[in-house]
């Protein structure tokens, strides 16, 4: 972490994501970011799960702020005996994980916390050490993820060159704000494009103020404006996150992203994703189920009506890029042609 | 326009974009429709013109509302020598023309009323029949416009076959909601998918409850979903409107049809844009300047701020299509290739 931190801009900063100070759980709030830097500070684990389930944090943020929700149940285990901990934690996990039923990887990390919940019960003999068994794993975790986050970024950094115009969607997290960190440090002269990503805006919200925070140059534009720019000649590289790759490479990300690639396409702007890590249970396009979120979403801006309320709307979360259209996938192994995934799945 | 005004939705009906009623203009308020159906009175030319300069009305709205000005001024003149009356009506036609110094078409009709003026003034030599000339050429101009509309319309109907999927941009005005509202009278069973048009929100103020209001089905999406609809096969057709086509078919028209332009292409997708004339100066691309409106508009929504103050932002009005992402241009003589443009460059 200590590499990086300097490269960070304020949300990607894992204190200000969820930190916890000695009893009591404190929450980066998202919510009015970046109009105002405001926490949610939390002392039982119960208004932990309630500032997740009220949006207060998004992104990497839930899985966070719920082990250091962990953390805190862990703090009041200290005087229980083992089975009596145990279920207390049990207790608590549970419901930090009903807070986002279909978040996955809150689910698989908050269960990985609890196995050394299990071994500081098994060496104590008692709950004493669980507060610090977890947040023990926390830092250790966060720092593997980091670590992960800057290799990836290190690959992506050489596909930039001087003077490129890039093209981004949605918030692709810290492995590509680190390249353009990354790049930026190099003496690249790069200037970024961030289209405001529609109905949530992460564009405007976190994209746009976290490059620009880092000193370099960006500009918030429409959902509606990619192609536009690319034929300005603006454009040089577009790059996204994927919140899911399927094994034969298709690219599942924020809607809109596949808007962008086929546009991209047709103006000879290689486009790139990262890959978190590849899920033996996606194989291919057929074993995708778009989300579909709420409608009314569409239908109006921070709670004022767009249109005829009687009018329906459609939302889907997400959408699916083919692999032609992808000219690298990024990860931890180096940048991979997205037809070659198999020899990589397990970074 | 009685042959179709049961086919127009509240918003394009004439007498609800301005009327003349007796010595008051009164304009149709778009700025909150479709929240309210409200209007604004005008009794004088300066107030026409800052309702008009205060985008009370958009669109064809302007220059409807500048000639019933025009006529408000002409009651004025009803009491005035034929040369004094003549400089009155001049500046009240350079005060409306002010309002807005880029619509070419504000400017270029309301010469045409003064062509009317000019020859009142002459039969009666005052200024008596000024304002009745002025009405009756805006009720002529009218009546030949929305003509047009319903010929273009008859064409594009054709286009529509039962049970398509129709995608469209911003708010193509009367000629493509007439188009739907001719395939809805035949029985055709169509959909029509509107996004909603930043930063304007056009689509979700304007064509959405238009289309519902002629009860067609239709979905409101985000700026960002054309591709995903057209991959999940829910759109068989691309209708827009076109502020502008070259001669050598590029299709101008607001920021975001090129993008789906380029996504129908690849999926194979037909793209009609409907012509309203031809300018035998803008020969080709180069002709054109894209206008580059006001960037903070990028930067808000309903007034309430998105991101930080402090980031660039950058608003295209329109893009520039190509004529081979171009399936036919509707014109008044039928649906023309895009390559094939001078022969009905009158039209």
């Amino acid at each position: 972490m200590n590499e990086i931190a300097h490269l960070l801009p304020f949300v990607l900063n894992p204190d200000n994501i969820a930190r916890y100070e000695d009893g009591v759980v404190v929450i980066g709030d998202r919510r009015r970011y970046p109009l105002a830097q405001e926490f949610v500070r939390c002392e039982d684990v119960e208004s932990v799960a309630r500032a997740i389930e009220q949006m207060v944090t998004q992104g990497s943020g839930p899985w966070q702020a719920a082990a250091c929700g962990l953390a805190l149940a862990g703090r009041q285990a200290a005087r229980l005996e083992p089975a009596a901990a145990w279920a207390h934690m049990v207790q608590a996990q549970q419901r930090l994980v009903a807070t986002r039923p279909t978040n996955t990887a809150l689910a698989r990390r908050l269960e990985l916390a609890m196995g050394a919940v299990r071994l500081a019960l098994a060496e104590e003999g008692s709950g004493v050490g669980v507060e610090t068994a977890v947040l023990h794993w926390l830092h250790n975790t966060r720092a593997q993820i980091y670590g992960d986050y800057l290799t990836r970024a290190r690959h992506a950094t050489k596909l930039i060159n001087d003077g490129d115009g890039i093209l981004t969607m949605c918030f692709a997290e810290a492995a590509f704000i680190l390249t353009l960190a990354l790049a930026h440090q190099e003496g690249k002269r790069i200037h970024v494009y961030v289209p405001e990503t529609r109905p949530y805006l992460q564009g405007a919200k976190l994209t746009a103020p976290s490059i620009h925070e880092l000193g370099i140059p960006v500009t918030l534009i429409g959902d509606n404006m990619g192609a536009a720019l690319m034929a300005q000649g603006k454009i040089q590289k577009y790059f996204t996150a994927a919140d899911l790759i399927t094994l034969d490479g298709h690219v599942v990300n924020k809607v809109g992203t596949f808007q962008h690639a086929i546009a991209a396409n047709y103006h000879r702007i290689p486009y790139f994703a990262f890959a978190w890590g590849f899920d033996p249970n996606r194989p291919d396009r057929a074993s995708i189920d778009i989300e579909e979120r709420d409608p009314n979403e569409i239908k109006q801006f921070a709670g004022i009506p767009t249109t005829n309320p009687a009018i329906d709307a459609y939302y889907p979360a997400f959408d699916i890029t083919p692999p032609h259209l992808v000219a690298g996938i990024i990860t931890k192994q180096g940048v991979v042609s997205p037809y070659d995934l198999h020899q990589v799945k397990s970074g």
